[in-house]
């Protein structure tokens, strides 16, 4: 454990220069350290206010100059992220990648240490996923394909109509094909834990469309939600914050997902938190005291997708964090919207002015 | 009024590169802005952040590159100031500056204005000075030089012994000699005014030791504090944040001073308010909406004075803000700890837990 300030000159390295990276670094400014960031584009929001930038093709260079590394983004940047596990510098460890990389591998962990998770198969290729659909599931199952899937990419909703995802046969790859579970509402915690301790925000009910979130607030109280969580954390044996998202169904949860990472239904945490989801996953991989995961009120946030301005009309309602991406697409986060207020109800309604300014020509996804 | 966020990609300019330029730059990164530096220091805290750094010498492409300058130290780079207020490019404007520059005019301001501050009389040198403290102030007086005086510098305590200052029979210029006000406390609020709305913080609690601010905490109640200060933010036609420090006796209330800037009593808003005072002076100085100034809960701030190194004990208390001076000097302000609770005294707790930590070996002044 370190003990002073001055024991701790880190030079953190983050994999990614997307806007989680880009809210760690402008979180982790309070400390005195360095941060790094390797990444594709240096017009990123992340490379922009880092130390130093490095080039993926430098990544040894990257990771020899960093005390620590860790990530924002856990699809690309393998052979970055091999070589800081092998140098012993990956926090969260590669395993946690690794698993969350294969959604099948994903989906048998949770069956293997009884976490509760939507009833899947898992087939080895697409005509295989398609008959699972049709004869386990009655045509009604979401099938995902193991590898390359996020932010709803590579995921396919069968309702009924199997003979719609034909082309799924031309796929040679492994998949996940579950129950579709008709819940009642998702839901989302992030948990911090620095090996020892495991703390996690409140819960928040969580807007997906199209597989891409959209909206979140909270807190709810749902202790089962939390109990979880910490316990795949530290299953996981993890270190930093992660995310992981849930279906409600009545008085049954399901794990959809994790994220080994901070995550997009924890940026509230910037203004309804006294501690930052960022802050906190950098206090936990650089091995500070955790801080309180309380909120001071509800919160919320709105994403800013695939829109290139936004009226400055949010700023009544909101916090307003704008990430500089140097082109707009259909879908991109592009900035978001922190709101509070003094009940959920509050919280809900200033969500809504915000969906009104920030979509009047309707959002597109 | 800017309507849209791509109205709004301004350069913006901050004179001197302390910790206010820096925390400006910090909770102004949000926004779609570019900030330019200009400081003598290229290691100073602002500087490592900074889009663009310049050199004082350099003050004329330093104005003319932004679209905006502020500053967060009124007392230095004159012909900066100068320049820039010239080119129409200077919020808050420079009258404000040159009030604050010269204690005798400030004083003579409040008395023409109807602020309540203590009685005070202006001399015209060092001996008149002292003097005024003997014959009209009973030798209980503080005397202060009109220049060159902040964090305490420049400000004598005569307490009974006019023959202890004789040393400034030496110096020829404008002095403010004024009755010692034995308070009950000192007090400060921070306004924001963007030229329609002004807006104030609730009042904190100060704890100044040798003219330096060691601690504050609130929110106090106290709607005189607010009304005034928010008054003199009016009368003075000011734009951007500014601290007003007060000094409380029983049912009086006396202006000792005002900071036409963000100010060190304010610190405690990046975590007790959803919105900053760095975030709302860049939101009055650039024309967008102010942003709600209510408190989540009470907060406080130590600072952290002429200690190089601190025990990452504190965190157990609070969010360290460490500027990353590159020299330690005695009273030096090498970072913050702010605090959050649910009540004043939870707060005051903390803020004693911190003082032990911090200044283990004592506060030296």
């Amino acid at each position: 454990m370190r003990s002073s300030l001055q024991d701790s000159k880190l030079k953190i390295g983050i994999l990614g220069g997307g806007q989680l990276g880009w809210m760690m670094i402008l979180e982790g400014r309070k400390f005195p350290f360095q941060f790094y960031v390797l990444e594709e584009n240096p017009n990123a929001p992340a490379c922009k206010i880092a130390d130093k930038y490095f080039r993926p093709d430098e990544y040894k260079q990257f990771v020899d100059s960093c005390d620590i590394v860790t990530y924002e983004f856990e699809y690309v940047y393998g052979k970055a992220l091999e070589y800081a596990s092998e140098k012993d510098k990956l926090i969260p460890n590669i395993e946690n990648i690794k698993l969350k990389r294969a959604r099948h591998e994903e989906k048998l962990y949770y069956a293997k240490h009884g976490f509760p998770t939507a009833r899947f198969k898992i087939a080895e290729n697409g005509t295989e996923a398609l008959r699972i659909a049709e004869e386990e599931f009655n045509s009604r199952a979401v099938i995902k394909q193991s590898y390359g899937g996020y932010d709803g990419k590579n995921q396919y909703f069968v309702n009924g109509k199997v003979y719609e995802f034909l082309f799924l046969t031309e796929v040679k790859e492994k998949f996940v094909v579950e129950e579709f579970v008709n819940f009642d509402y998702e839901a989302s915690t992030i948990v911090v834990r620095d090996g020892k301790k495991t703390i996690a925000y409140p819960p928040t009910y969580n807007l997906n469309l199209k597989g891409i979130l959209v909206h979140n607030y909270g807190p709810i109280e749902n202790d089962r939600i939390i109990e979880i969580a910490k316990r795949l954390a530290d299953s996981l044996d993890y270190v930093g914050a992660m995310g992981v998202e849930f279906m409600v169904k009545g008085e049954d949860i399901f794990i959809n997902e994790f994220a080994p990472r901070v995550h997009n239904t924890g940026h509230y945490t910037l203004d309804a938190a006294f501690v930052s989801q960022f802050e906190n996953h950098i206090r936990a991989i650089t091995g500070l005291e955790l801080g309180s995961t309380e909120l001071f009120c509800h919160g919320g946030m709105l994403n800013i997708l695939g829109e290139g301005d936004v009226s400055l009309e949010v700023l009544k309602y909101g916090k307003l964090y704008w990430y500089g991406k140097d082109e707009v697409r259909k879908r991109r986060k592009m900035g978001h919207i922190n709101v509070v207020g003094k009940s959920l109800e509050e919280v809900k309604q200033k969500i809504n002015e915000l969906w009104r300014i920030v979509y009047s020509n309707g959002l597109m996804l």
